[in-house]
């Protein structure tokens, strides 16, 4: 018999990060734990001690295939981010106090960058303190931007959602026999991981993007704008990604250029978007052609009805190995996958130091990038194909996706 | 054995707008036509004699099989509006130069209000000019403003998306534990068919949208900031629904009010998008909540990934009802579909005089929308219930759906 388990979700949700839940909480069960509870809302939650007993809400085989298949995070996400321990230490104090009470002795974190930064923390303060829990960061982000990890789980599914609908988009586009250019907006705010995603759209009965612009390299308009009116008087219908993130020579964000109110979220992040739309403005403008703008939107992160099976294995594998490494002694570390090969792809789970980890963005390598940065290489294309395979099919009630409820029942 | 066939397809396209070629082209096929033509981009690259044969395409049942699960109009489209005979015979006289030429004897249009207008008038021509070519109407619209007809084909399939993906998005917006509200943007210009399907996302897993908006009731600003605030300030997390064509009390589109370049298509509708953006600004200034705004995009008329199986084989079926009456002498008909029953759904073809159809736009009876115009009827979801079910799993190739390839083989 293992000790108490509780296990958060944080950050941006993803397709898949509720198949890392079920990977816990399966494993942390199957393997003995006492009780598993589920904070709400990350940190943030636990902090107002809102948990539940997760037993409660998973009570069948039949609800851990529905959780698999369900988008957004089960138990709720924040963006908290904990102060430094020499400034605040009252937090720590009220988190492990609480964390004592429900005698935990094994905690996860499901997340990215920011909620790695959480373990660390937590996980210092544990050592400093010497309180025995252990802390197992589980990696989670549609953005693929944690190091050390091969890729993060959450990415593939993002990346087949967005390869499946643009090659929708552009037989959308050879509909009239008009001149016009769609520009497709990305998520993606440093990092161009979902961006180049659109590459995967470049197969036997789909020509592809013409061209996809990441965030890693400076973004001219005027040249952008050239590019467009050449392709454009070459061929009828001209599709082209950029990243939300796509910034200035001076290091703006082009969407700063948009009329946009300006968020910033508890991180210091600006919220992005209008990138798409401002450019098919001044494509319309400048070139006369007819343009639209699509944001891919929300759905690059909650789109479950078509997820890559093997995202969601993979989800549901570092859920595991976080608490088996958990329950062998580890703690203050990230559980990373490890690619072993890539032809027949093959992947393992391996374990590393959240020190090293936490707040280190992982960017497109510009060698995967094409010189005149409007195009991934077929690296790029080889490292990410594998990771949209095969499919989990949705359980299909009364013609839509079944999830499994949440609300008023925790 | 029977005489020479040619088809077109014309009008926005649909997700299942092939499967009706598919009905026309194997129909025709297995009913003894001797050549079948596909008219490229519908009446307008008729004119330029733009024409296919068919056979050439579709060449296998593997063939038949993509074509179904290929979004976008295979042939290509137009927004081409026939001039009036007495206006101008010569448009006229050309276009059944070109017919003589290919020797047809069955023309078949697969389109909405505006195609419809096209084969009354060419049906009409035949008749003044005793020239012996049937011409049958094959309904298609996502927006499901046709007359005469209980639905139309691809209604059935955007409905699904659009509730479907709601769903997600809905899930989406309870992750973080702060007031937010989304405003999601749906298409339909005048008839509210498709922005009401929203309400199917109601069910058992999911509370559905808070209110959705039809464009046939007149939208109040105020009152709808009103209605917002009251609902947020009761829920964490709302969702709303709104029309692309919702219309101020004075006449104009809501979306007029935003700074969006008015374009106009041939028929001289305006194109409409911002609404949701709009509203999302509006009420983010008034209420000061955090609000979002999606558009769910052209994704609504071409998501062939997740088609309704009832919705594809229906396309299929009014295909080959038309096929089976032009063969058996009707002319300037449209076909049409015909519930017999709700629980369980039956449905069946049936043929009606086009000229009663064309240019009359089927809106959402006042009795289906609810008295204060902020939701759907219980009847209207039953309406729209069996149009949605089932699916037709794509065929993944590669991690993507495959389509049948159209570029340079046309």
């Amino acid at each position: 018999m293992k000790g108490n388990v509780i296990v958060g979700q944080s950050g941006g949700p993803t397709a898949v990060i509720n198949s890392s839940l079920v990977g816990v909480y399966k494993t942390a069960k199957d393997r003995g734990a006492k009780k598993i509870y589920g904070m709400l809302h990350g940190v943030q939650g636990l902090l107002e001690e809102k948990v539940v007993d997760l037993s409660e809400h998973i009570r069948n085989d039949l609800d851990i295939e529905l959780l698999k298949r369900t988008p957004s995070s089960y138990l709720g996400s924040c963006r908290y981010k904990l102060p430094n321990i020499a400034e605040d230490e009252e937090t720590y104090k009220k988190i492990f106090a609480i964390l004592k009470k429900l005698q935990i002795e094994y905690f996860f974190y499901i997340g990215g960058n920011d909620s790695m930064d959480t373990i660390k923390k937590l996980s210092d303060y544990a050592m400093i303190r010497g309180i025995d829990i252990r802390f197992i960061g589980v990696p989670k982000t549609i953005d693929n931007d944690l190091a050390a990890t091969d890729h993060t789980p959450g990415y593939g599914s993002a990346a087949k959602y967005i390869s499946s609908i643009l090659k929708e988009v552009i037989r959308d586009g050879l509909v009239y026999d008009q001149k016009n250019v769609t520009i497709v907006e990305i998520m993606g705010r440093n990092a161009g991981w979902l961006a180049g995603a659109a590459a995967l759209a470049r197969c036997e009965d789909c020509e592809g993007p013409d061209m996809i612009f990441l965030p890693e390299i400076s973004f001219d308009i005027d040249c952008f704008i050239d590019r467009v009116d050449k392709i454009q008087k070459e061929k009828e219908s001209v599709v082209i990604a950029v990243s939300e993130g796509i910034k200035l020579p001076d290091g703006r964000y082009v969407c700063e250029l948009t009329d946009y109110a300006q968020y910033v979220d508890a991180f210091g992040h600006k919220l992005l978007a209008g990138t798409a739309r401002f450019l098919a403005n001044k494509a319309a403008k400048e070139i006369g052609c007819k343009t639209r703008a699509i944001e891919f939107s929300t759905l690059q992160r909650c789109a479950s009805h078509i997820v890559s099976r093997v995202d969601i294995t993979e989800a549901f594998q570092v859920g595991g190995a976080a608490v088996k490494a958990a329950f062998e002694g580890e703690s203050g570390k990230m559980i990373t996958l490890k690619r072993l090969s890539n032809d027949p792809y093959q992947c393992t789970t391996d374990i590393y130091d959240v020190h090293k980890i936490a707040n280190v963005e992982k960017l497109v390598p510009r060698e995967w990038i094409n010189e005149d940065g409007t195009y991934v290489t077929p690296d790029f294309v080889n490292y990410v194909r594998p990771l949209i395979q095969a499919e989990l099919t949705p359980i299909m009630v009364d013609g839509l996706p079944r999830h499994l409820y949440y609300k008023d029942k925790i």
